[in-house]
């Protein structure tokens, strides 16, 4: 019997959603377990392994399976690892991958999120048939996946395509939670623009609905809802959040030349609000031979499966 | 008989230079032709064509020559064309690949003289057996050649690995021949060291055998001289230029993650001048995953005759 259904886990440190997908990125069945549940990492695989197992059975899809693909935090495509994941239960080095196909008899691949996300636009979403494309996801933090002639890059090591983590083009000295100053994820990810609004708030005088929100309790949605309600203040944070992302394109761009960079995640959700800014700046920014020439483009994959269908997208072979 | 030769050009503003190289990397023969002595691309690539016939004839090598490879400033390795380039005769679009295949009967392939460089290095030089590395041309400017994943990086358009255009992590606010500003080639090119100095000797008192030359003369020999010799001030200046391309060298690593980043040309040449301020700044600074896991190497490609090389590695089939 052909395989014509592959297993997508989106490993996320709070749940861990489990799909059953089909060659054409629909998502046939799903279920979650709670990622902090485990504290051990064989206990986890075992209940991950058992919904893998259910939903196989359930939908009569027994032997029909191609692979397992997992999107997770700090993974590494070449070792199946899991390595020092801040936000995951497991500490040092674990074999994700590994522990995962012993239990379910089923090839598995790991890679990050950003790198899953870029496999799925390229297999289901906006990227197909593109040979060179930048996914950013825009969440808690900015990651990327990076794909060059038709590959994904994963490096020397399977770590590439940290942008998150390059310096940002402005230098106002926010320290990142990776030890550096002024990553591009301390300006241009859900936490970086609260961030902003939260220093201009403190440092401009300026009349906005912010204000009369808690500063600890601000999150990027209320910045978006009071920016869609026309409030200045929002919508020039978005602009700036926009303008820094647009910069920094212009950087990514000098590097693969790609056809495209796709936003992915929460913040990508601002849609216009972003996408103007970022797209105003790079061009008026860029190196000329690119001027006018790079697409600035949404994921099209549904919201919150997007990630599970990414991820589902390199169990194929 | 079996082909055992490649021909390699070197396009300079000045000069290019065509070599017969053997599968080893030695350069059996080599003459030169004046690039600004040609107005017209036709006279021109009659002449380079007729250089490489007498080459191939004189030393007996008529049927054994697998193909041509030319470095040269804004060339698209998928056209084979030069776009614009702003140091030599011909101006827009020019088919420099077609009109030397055309003329010699020989498949020629053209691309950037840092993706030759990189070719280069990974075919006869230091990278030979890596997968994933990168190449900093350090002249008049700054190029790049990112191979990964075994694959040079063409990009969507052909001209992918400008990073002498990327953003440098200091903003001074130099202007780029590219029209942009803070490109870090403004910064960690032989022009960019020299204007560092300039600015320095500007603003700053401290004694140095440098204020004793004119401004306008100044060369990155003379202060690699003067460095050489002890002058605190321009050893200053390696340290400075050291310390913005190993800042700028843990975004490349966060793109690519490569086992190794290769330096090549003219300012190269500074060695630990050079290198020891780039290793410690990208140490202390990269992402902690790379932390001191990243060669710094020096090209090991012989001095006057490695672009011929690296060009011509792109002969091979």
């Amino acid at each position: 019997m052909s395989t014509k259904y592959v297993i997508g886990i989106d490993l996320g440190g709070t749940n861990t959603v489990i799909g059953l997908v089909d060659v054409k990125g629909n998502i046939i069945a799903k279920d979650a377990v709670k990622t902090q549940a485990y504290t051990e990492i064989e206990e986890y695989t075992d209940a991950v392994s058992n919904v893998i197992k259910k939903l196989i059975q359930e939908n009569g899809c027994e032997g029909q399976v191609e692979g397992v693909g997992i999107g997770a935090p700090m993974a590494n495509y070449y070792t199946g690892e899991i390595v020092n994941a801040a936000n995951l239960p497991w500490k040092g080095i674990v074999p994700l991958g590994w522990l995962i196909e012993k239990k379910t008899g089923l090839t598995t691949k790991v890679t990050n999120d950003a790198n899953a996300a870029a496999i799925g636009e390229m297999k289901y979403g906006v990227a197909q048939g593109m040979n060179d494309f930048i996914v950013i996801t825009l969440g808690t933090g900015v990651g990327s996946g990076i794909v060059a002639g038709g590959k994904l890059i994963y490096g020397h090591d399977g770590f590439a395509g940290e942008l998150g983590h390059v310096t940002a083009p402005v230098l106002e000295g926010r320290s990142c939670g990776c030890g550096r100053m002024d990553c591009l994820e301390t300006y241009a990810s859900a936490t970086g623009i609260v961030r902003t609004a939260r220093i201009w708030l403190e440092t401009r005088s300026d009349a906005s609905v912010l204000r009369s929100i808690e500063s600890e309790k601000l999150t990027s949605k209320m910045l978006y809802d009071a920016a869609v309600q026309g409030d200045a203040l929002a919508k020039e944070i978005f602009e700036f959040t926009g303008e820094v992302l647009g910069e920094a394109f212009c950087n990514f761009i000098a590097f693969s030349a790609p056809e495209a960079i796709i936003l992915f995640g929460g913040l990508a959700n601002a849609g216009e609000l972003l996408l103007e800014p970022i797209r105003r700046k790079m061009n008026e920014d860029v190196v000329f031979l690119w001027k006018d020439k790079v697409k600035v483009l949404k994921s099209s994959l549904p919201g919150a499966d997007a990630a599970v269908l990414g991820a589902s997208a390199l169990g194929w072979k």
